[in-house]
Parts: C-alpha cells; sequence; structure tokens
C-alpha cells in the first residue's frame, strides 16, 4: 500500500486550517516525510500517523516554512523513544542548518545522518524503501523537488523459468533478490521475471518556477504534488520575482507531464480561497485538485 | 485596558487544540509575548491579534516547547513590513539561542535587542509600557518567571496641588509626568497627586516546582498563569523529577498568595482532560480555572 497524506498546505504563514508545508509518503509501514513546517507534528498525529517510524525527513529547502517544525517534531520523536537513526536529504548546508535548529533540542536519543545533495548533479537515491530522485528547481535558494518511487518487480513466469533451466527451488528466492545461488550455479531473477513493471511514483514540487525539470520528472507520476501559490494571473510578476508557480503554471506542467492526479498545495496566505481559480487551472489540466490538509489517497500499482 | 490572552496551553507536545505555551498581554496597544511555543504564530491571528505590534519577547527558558515557534514569527513579523526594534528577554544565553534559530530567518527588517537576565539577582524593567519583574524557578534549565504590572498613578486633589502651592498651568503635566517646572521653580508628581495607587498584574509560572517565589511575585496580583502540567497526585513523583507542578501545587500557591484569578496551562500532552482534576485544585484555591486556547480576559483597575 502506498498512501500519499498532504500534511499542510500552507505557504510563508501558518493558519488555523493550514499548518506549513508538509507531506508524507507510507508504504508497507514505513514513512518518508517531505518538508517539514511549522504545524507538521501536530498534523502527523491528527492523521492518524506517528512520529517513531519516519525513516527518512527529505527538506526542499531552507526558508522557514519548509523547516521551521523539525527541531519540534525531532524533540517528539526523542520523546516517544525513538532510538533508530533518522535519514535527513536535503540541498548543501543541511547539516548545518539542522545542527543551528538543534539549539533546542540539544539532547536525541537517536543518531542523525546526514545526506547532502548536490542540485547540480543529484543522484537517486534509497529512503523508507522508495527510490528518491531529487531534482533542482528554481528559487530565491537553492531548492530541490522530489521524486519517490516504489518500483515494482515483473511478474513471475514459470514457463521462463524452465526454459531457463532454473531449479525450483530457487522459484521463490528470485521473486524477492536478484540473485540465488544453488550447487555453485547462480541464477538471476530476470530468468524467472518478466521485466520491471510500472510502479508507484510521487513528485513533489515547491517553491519554483515551472521548470523542465518538474515535467520531464513527473512523466507518467501516479500524484505530482506541485505548488499552487498564487491563483490570479495578475500575480504572475511577483510569482516570477519571488520564484513560485500560478497554479495555472503547476496544471500545465502536470498536463505536459501526463501526471496521473495532481495536487495544489504552498498557498499564499493572502488567497483563503483557493478554489476561485481552479477553473483555470482545470482548462489545463483537468483533474486538478486543490489540496488541504489531512488529504490522502491511496495509490494502487496499475498495469 | 489590560488584557492577558492565552495563546497556547500545551506542554511538550502541540495538540490540535492546545498550541504550545504562549500569553500575550496587551495594554493600551502595546503587546508584550511570553513565550513562543510552536503554534504560536496561528494563535496570535485566531485571537485577533497583530505580529507587527508586539513590543517585547519574554522567554521563560529554552526548552524546545517555549521558543520553537520563534523563527517563524519573527519571519512572519518582517514579512508584514515592521520595522521597529524588537526587544527578547530571557535567561543568559538568550542572545546566542535566538542566533542559532536565525538560521532560517537571517534577514529581517527590524533590529533584535537582547536582554539577558540574571537568574540569581534578577532586575526589574519595562517593557510595552509594563513594568516586568523576573524571577528564578527551578526547573531542569534555568527558567524565569515573570511578574508583568501596569502601573498607576496616585489621584490628582486639586486642594494638595493648592496646599503645596503648585501653579494651576502645571497640574495637567503633573498627572503625566514625574517632574514640571515653571519660572525656574521645579515640583514633583506627589505634590498633586496622591501616592500610587494599585497598578494591574498579571504573573506568569511555568516548568517550575511550587517555589516561595512563585507566591511572594504572585502576592495579590489580579491574574496568575501557572503551570498545571499534572492532575493526578500519583504524578507527583515524575513531576518533582521532571521540575513541575501538579494543578493541586499552582492552586496552593494562588491561594497562599491571594491572587484574584488563577489559569492554569502547559498541560501534559497526556493529559487530554484537565477538567478530571479540577476539582482536587478547587479544593485548594475555588476560582481555579482550566486554561484553553484563546482564553481571554479584560482586568480592570481595582480601588
Amino acid at each position: 500500500m502506498f498512501r500519499a497524506t498532504l500534511l499542510g498546505t500552507g505557504g510563508m504563514l501558518p493558519l488555523k486550517r493550514r499548518a506549513l508545508a508538509s507531506a508524507m509518503l507510507s508504504v508497507n509501514g514505513r514513512h518518508l516525510l517531505i518538508d517539514c513546517g511549522e504545524g507538521t507534528q501536530v498534523q502527523v498525529r491528527e492523521c492518524g500517523l506517528r512520529f517513531k517510524p519516519i525513516d527518512a525527513i527529505l527538506i526542499t529547502h531552507f526558508h522557514g516554512d519548509h523547516i521551521s517544525g523539525l527541531p519540534g517534531l525531532l524533540l517528539s520523536m526523542g520523546n516517544q523513544g525513538r532510538e533508530a537513526p533518522l535519514l535527513l536529504a536535503g540541498p548543501p548546508g543541511l547539516e548545518s542548518v539542522v545542527n543551528h535548529l538543534r539549539v533546542i533540542a540539544p539532547d536525541l536519543p537517536f543518531a542523525l545522518r546526514f545526506h547532502e545533495i548536490d542540485p547540480r548533479a543529484p543522484q537517486p537515491f534509497v529512503a523508507a524503501g522508495l527510490t528518491v530522485s531529487p531534482f533542482a528547481l528554481q528559487h530565491a535558494l537553492p531548492c530541490l523537488g522530489y521524486r519517490a518511487e516504489l518500483p515494482r518487480p515483473g511478474r513471475f513466469l514459470p514457463e521462463r523459468a524452465r526454459e531457463n533451466g532454473v531449479p525450483v527451488a530457487l522459484w521463490s528466492a528470485l521473486q524477492r533478490q536478484p540473485e540465488a545461488s544453488l550447487n555453485g550455479v547462480t541464477y538471476t531473477r530476470d530468468q524467472v521475471l518478466t521485466p520491471p513493471r510500472r510502479g508507484i511514483s510521487v513528485v513533489y514540487a515547491t517553491d519554483t518556477r515551472p521548470v523542465d525539470a518538474i515535467a520531464d520528472m513527473a512523466r507518467d507520476c501516479d500524484l505530482l504534488i506541485a505548488e499552487g501559490m498564487f491563483g490570479d494571473p495578475e500575480k504572475l510578476p511577483r510569482a516570477r520575482e519571488s520564484g513560485h508557480m500560478l497554479m495555472e503554471e503547476a496544471a500545465a506542467l502536470a498536463a505536459r507531464a501526463g501526471a496521473r492526479r495532481l495536487w495544489l498545495t504552498h498557498f499564499s496566505p493572502a488567497m483563503p480561497e483557493p478554489e476561485a481559480w481552479l477553473d483555470r487551472a482545470r482548462a489545463l489540466y483537468p483533474g486538478a485538485v486543490i489540496g488541504q490538509d489531512g488529504m490522502t489517497v491511496d495509490l494502487p500499482f496499475v498495469d
């Protein structure tokens, strides 16, 4: 089960019904948090999630609304008895920023492991069982988008296994692992499985102008979570100046990418009703959805 | 008008209806914030208050639940165009702690002025037009309580002014300022006024064992805001160990001090219904009130 939960949909300023930027991806009991603005830990609990099983936290950039909730969350993870190391990934400088914020969370019962990503040459890595592919966005600060994918192995074909002479005793193992050996002979997964099937992928891109990389990374994804900071097209100069997107710019990217779902998020506090501008986004991407705190979807494998 | 607003009543962990520790004192358009846990800026807006006119922020101590909302609040004050310097007062180390947290709020359009208070020899100071008297509490970290008082000058007595030969031209000035001169002769306020009358005072004391200083400082105050971290008397060993108070310990202090009102706050997240223990507190101080986020009272002058 791959569940995506939008924890906070606010940009800049937290509001009563809009915690700041944050989303959780939950797969098979493992959890990946993306961004951690003020109010994230409240939303984690409100959404029926827990702190302790968070495997990793990805930070897009170091503006306060994307990381201000981190020291409090770390404290709460510690208070709940977490001992397992926690992976934190984000732009260069992450370790220093987090260590500064830890002035109010100096004693944690678990280790932090930092993974700083060079936006000029971002490399995929594995977190919470997902393949995470970071990519550079265009904002006032170095800012990363993330594609998180649950890979899906190929289908098991007994006739293929027989054709390749794979002993029956290894059929089960080769459905779980890349290689297995018997009597000194090593067999590989591709001898019993079809090529890998389409996985499930979610792309998260906030605080950016609508760069090509978003459409490229969101190609055929199951869910694109993208900022719609502004709705009114008259705000385009402001969006350009501050490195943000209009809702319709996000919709155009989703359409271009062939994303299967689009959730708009990171709304300006000066826009109390993003719904007022939804028609403009839907003219470009009919399935566009205004994100709300706590919105959740279970994403199935699709053949 | 002296208004006290309890912004957040949570201890340790923010909950949906319990922001972390924070209270605002508002007097004649000036505002004094005490503590700034996560969720404070949401509550400021929910309570119809604004960021920009906050004159000063008092921090009790550096546990995350009392200061985690500060960098976000500073950012929001800046985003709203504040330019006036902001006074921050708290225990020694305040400037360093705040500067670490400002890693995510490096560029503010206003200056911060720091006032670090020695808990061993705390001295009164003026903030937001109030006389603030800090005092040492007993917690795991150096922790300060605060008494904030709106002084009230004596009553104007024309007969006293005449007896003291104060020219009529100075009567008005001497009701507003300590001295005034005419024709080379200086007159003082006490020549036209009775001695100062009882002012309005609020005492804030959280994260502490029930030390004598609280009863001393809360003597005859209009409102004591005190922590009631735990209700169940079986939690007394835990309260002792962690430097917190039971609700009934706070009530005993309020009774001893002759405080006119008592609001309990800073509730353990493991205590969803503090009301369950209110009777025990009311047995000692009948007017004890369970604080709620957004609770407010207008405190009048009392002769």
